[in-house]
């Protein structure tokens, strides 16, 4: 028989990979509650009414369709078929596909639950996306995604608060990060001033690529897509631009003074600014011109967030958006929301060894077997090692003491108990630390809870 | 614009929602965790190979299945589809599908990564599962297992272990139980003792409906199947059988004295009785021959828990299956699990009034708003509170302070802050307790972390 295998870009996660994920999630959420954000979840399945034409064709191509149950074909007659039109066809059997982002189900269900939610609605969600790309190097066909935002107010404490989590996240999982901002209001601006407003998108995709690609291929670009040379004269000083944020801000402020957009935009980062310099956080803010991220739904702040002395880009990004249920018919609900990369945040930690060491077993400590007696005297102090909270296991069978061992060790299970026939006879038992090879041997009616409390809290 | 929807048989879980399930999934793993227990994880989609034809036809009737990327008729010919023949045609079109249980990829995984795995190898795992079933109450389409099984160890201290998980979680839980326990070689023994032991089958699925349908329904059942009238006669004492587990075991005892598997059986459920007894749990235990659990590939022990007092079924279940990975083509190795089911915890938890009393928001301390000169007052006071690990929001906008609290009530937050020009000036702030009303100002050099957690935590 063939080794079973799964679907390429799919992944099974091994305990080792679920501790480490396991730890990175936790971290996320517990910073999210604690900034009073709540969770929900959707389905995996939406209905591909709600799903396409909403983030464009690309998007639409890369969705999984589910088939429709039952005869599938019933609806669908010869000469459809005949035509060999994939797109009609497709409609007629498959109603319904995984989501491609959590964006999109977010939007539709602040639309579907309109009356029921009430404003402003700070959420994050972490769930599983689906996307039939090309599976590649990091690149993966099913991956999660841990989104947080707050819709129904336009207040910028929002994106102040959207920073500090940012900063607050990767603090306590020992990550150094770069957090950019910019806002896509002064991009506006840029445009209008150097007379290429209708050139938006491919100017700040251009500038975007600064940092990979270099300043005379972002000029090579702008001048492939029409911009004009005045116009990219006018732009040099802007990529360029360099100092403190706060010289920065006044730069560029005198380069806009004659866009509204534009100094809406620098009034928006300097409140932001302002409002994080006085909170006195660790991570470095930069003021970043050039950063656009897609830009397509971003209206207002556009936040970045890389880690220091990594060479792949973001780890977490986002902005603010004013009209994201727009596209389930509900209007002027502006929101803003940051997303984290939980892979990228995996190997990041990994290729730096940032895993604390206690995030390697979820098992305290391991019971030796030694025999159907030796058993029956465990099963007792097994239970009241867990009664006091310690993750403990009874190896099930008399095997091999090696054998157990290297059970345990695998495990990375940091301490053993040994009690054979002698242990039983004096009422004793003996610890063994996996790590050092310690062995010490105490009498079984020394263990209470604080006792075994003192032995294991220590322990790793 | 048309109110968006989601798939039928699929749910939206609003903070509400999710908080209490959160609870009970954190429980339940918590619980997995003291045991020793670790998790793994699968992808959503399996390849069709790996799903079909390992539940019975049935299953794989309900099973989604995904449309494959690009042109999938591209391997299709036109008299295939002028055939009609449905199952052909799906197989072209269809390499995917969306998992039926967390059972098979469990399966799978162990074949699959056998090389990496260390055994006896105890896992947990708590995913959504996929089933196209007639949607009704109480019955989705998308809905969570929670599987906790060990594999590679035939040790019957695994279902005395699973036994305390099941009676560990739901005292944690604070439901009070019944656990039923059974085993499949009794029920062979059984079927031999009577003369009709290929109506094994039969048999079994009859009996378990004794408590739903009647003595006399079970009866008319077993006869329809074409079970013998002097087999049916046989088989009343054994059904009726009454008294405590000690009375049942020697009476079957008795009964099955000339069956070697029948007495094997009882050997074994005997010696899980006595584990349990000399544990000392608080949960009852009733050795109940009538329990089969469907059966199918069970051959050791079958485990059932029951909530007392309510009227619908079992909230978790499972047992031994001694060829669970020969599906893949690894034959001969043991496994023993255990399922919880969330949804019906989630119900009885709900119907009984049993959820703790701060399951309800992941908030303790809303700041209000009363203007931009309060609200950069209040900023670092959030931070601080934060620092302390306590779960506070400033609401992001000067609104009026009706709707402010209103917001604070509905997300059941139980303590706002008040800050006006008043506490500003004379550096105070006032603490509402949202459930009493009670309001108590305190000047704000008193907030260091040992007097805010004073005040926080007896909250709620």
């Amino acid at each position: 028989m063939q080794k079973p295998s799964i679907p390429k870009g799919t992944r099974d996660f091994s305990p080792f990979e679920m501790i480490r994920r396991n730890y990175i999630f936790d971290t996320i959420i517990r910073v999210f509650q604690l900034f009073g954000y709540q969770p929900i979840e959707t389905p995996a399945m939406e209905n591909l009414s709600s799903l396409m034409g909403k983030s464009g064709e690309e998007s639409d191509r890369l969705l999984f369709k589910v088939l429709n149950s039952g005869n599938y074909l019933s609806r669908v007659d010869e000469n459809e078929i005949k035509e060999g039109n994939i797109n009609n066809l497709t409609k007629k059997i498959s109603e319904k596909g995984l989501r491609y982002d959590l964006t999109v189900p977010f939007a539709r269900y602040v639309v579907q639950h309109r009356n029921d939610i009430t404003f402003p609605f700070k959420r994050y969600q972490a769930q599983a996306v689906w996307r039939a790309d090309r599976p590649q190097k990091g690149r993966y066909r099913e991956f999660y995604q841990c989104d947080v935002d707050v819709i129904g107010s336009d207040s910028l404490l929002n994106e102040v608060e959207l920073i500090q989590i940012a900063e607050n996240v990767f603090s306590d999982l020992g990550i150094e990060v770069i957090i950019k901002i910019n806002n896509r209001k002064i991009l506006s601006g840029i445009a209008q001033i150097i007379g290429e407003h209708e050139k938006l998108t491919d100017i700040t995709v251009a500038i975007d690529k600064l940092e990979k690609i270099g300043l005379e291929n972002v000029n090579k670009e702008l001048m492939s897509k029409g911009v004009g040379r005045n116009a990219i004269e006018l732009l040099q000083p802007i990529i360029l631009l360099s100092g403190t944020n706060n010289e920065k801000l006044h730069k560029i402020t005198a380069i806009l003074h004659s866009s509204p957009i534009g100094l809406k935009g620098i009034e928006e980062v300097a409140f932001v600014l302002d409002k994080m310099n006085k909170l006195e956080i660790n991570a470095s803010i930069d003021f970043d011109l050039t950063l656009a991220r897609g830009l397509s739904y971003y209206t207002g702040a556009i936040i970045e967030v890389k880690a220091k002395n990594i060479s792949f880009g973001s780890i977490c990004g986002g902005g603010r958006y004013d009209d994201l249920t727009g596209i389930f018919g509900l209007p002027d609900v502006s929101g803003v929301g940051i997303s984290f990369g939980a892979d990228r945040i995996y190997d990041v930690l990994l290729e730096e060894n940032l895993f604390p060491v206690d995030v390697q077993s979820t098992t305290m400590v391991m019971f030796a077997n030694f025999g159907k007696k030796e058993e029956a005297y465990c099963l007792p102090l097994v239970s009241q090692l867990r009664k006091s909270g310690i993750n403990t296991e009874l190896y099930p069978d008399p095997a091999k003491l090696k054998k157990q061992m290297n059970y345990a060790n695998k495990k990375n299970i940091p301490y053993v108990i040994l009690i054979g026939e002698e242990e039983v006879n004096s009422n004793t038992m003996t610890i063994k630390n996996m790590n050092t090879g310690e062995q010490n041997r105490i009498t079984v009616s020394e263990v209470d809870e604080g006792s075994i409390r003192k032995i294991f809290d220590g322990a790793t």
